[in-house]
């Protein structure tokens, strides 16, 4: 299924793409993508619809973040082969992990707002991972289990909070719309295999990102089963699966 | 006022100790401490409760985490100049800022859980600082206006996930119980002055940290009002305040 929530900001209603392109209304029997609302079990209760029952929405409505809120925004760092060898960086042991603040998730269309005394706004599209069942210290073998389903995330960052202003990262990525999430959550049935997946990113017509997630040096599962040994991960939450590729934001 | 929650875990109900210290059970007009259920405009309905009709909850109950959920768990680190001095680290320039998962929230008297393969887990008291008005870019001198009110927090740690294991320090900070909460919210008109107010902690009955506010190298106003310039802080968002104490752990 491609779950969307659309409408006006804070005001969106959860929807299913159906088969013929069509997006049908399910907030008369799910309250929101978020949290529960996107657990393994909410998801099978969505597959139950007969969706041509459900009211038809307009395909010129905007489309929000795919889901409403997240206990938690993770964000793997520096995970793409290819691109740590660019940069010359030593690819990391195990993964880097940081967050950005939950606020910064926005709509996948809607305008990023470059942050006040911004020198170094900066995008990276990455494969985001949505969690469907509560984990802590999963395998590798079962972590997918885990898995609700895919989303594009944008990355965005400021990269000399993130860099020059002392500590750690998280203050040069959560400012608000810095967390562009959607326009679809595909649930994991659909996408298969999650390290066979084309990513790219165009900035003003340009193609400046191209990669494929079997690039990833820390996979999808292995992912979800490391994080799982250092913290609970909730049905809701996001893991953005890490890039990388300018020398200069890691100098 | 103080707020706490009482009852099993997951199950707790929002109460208020009222002035004879009788806890009141107010789950029949509030839903529960979390998110807009701590706004500024929520607690003012709290306030306009008569209590005394409120039903009277048990003394014995458990007391869980003053707050239901966070949206965000902030941490500040290495904020006490004494104890940044006795360190020998050079006092940081800027706050450091780092978080917690959400899901490491627990109640104040629960027990903590030691993670698989810790080998130093650590403990340090803070104050918690939680926000009661959505804000971005807010002057240090208005920035208490947006404080909900405070509560003491073990800001638990395990410093080698935190600081060995490559990366950010989100790994050492985020286990299931390491973000102990409570056990009363106080009410920023019931504190006063931040600045003002002692910390201690005993460790199997000797007391291994005791300190005061007023030595905290960025105030609450300055770390409200920084962090705000970085990310829209919101209603239900708790801040620690930062701590630091021992030289290993840093080394």
């Amino acid at each position: 299924m491609k779950l969307l929530r659309v409408g006006a900001p804070g005001a969106e209603k959860p929807a299913v793409l159906d088969d013929g392109g069509v997006i049908r209304d399910v907030s008369g029997v799910v309250p929101d993508f978020a949290g529960q609302g996107v657990s393994l079990e909410a998801l099978d209760a969505i597959r139950a619809l007969d969706l041509s029952a459900m009211p038809e929405l307009s395909a010129d409505e905007r489309v929000g973040a795919c889901l409403a809120s997240v206990p938690n925004f993770f964000c793997i760092g520096l995970n793409y082969a290819k691109h740590a060898a660019e940069t010359g960086a030593e690819p990391p042991k195990e993964p880097i992990v940081f967050n950005k603040a939950t606020s910064a998730l926005s709509g996948p269309f809607d305008p990023v707002v470059i942050p006040r005394g911004s020198e170094k706004t900066d995008w990276e599209v990455e494969l985001g991972v949505v969690i469907g069942r509560e984990t802590l210290y999963v395998s590798e073998a079962d972590a997918l289990d885990y898995v609700a389903g895919y989303c594009v995330i944008n990355d965005m960052s400021e990269r000399a909070f993130q860099i020059e202003r002392g500590g750690q990262w998280i203050k040069g990525k959560s400012a608000p719309t810095f967390g562009p999430c959607g326009p679809y959550l595909v649930t994991a049935d659909e996408v298969g295999d999650p390290q066979a997946l084309k990513l790219s990113l165009d900035l003003n017509g340009k193609t400046v990102q191209d990669s494929d997630t079997s690039d990833m040096i820390f996979g999808v599962a292995e992912i979800v089963s490391y994080l799982s040994k250092f913290m609970k991960l909730m049905p809701g939450d996001i893991i953005a699966d890490g890039h990388a590729r300018r020398a200069w934001a890691w100098a």
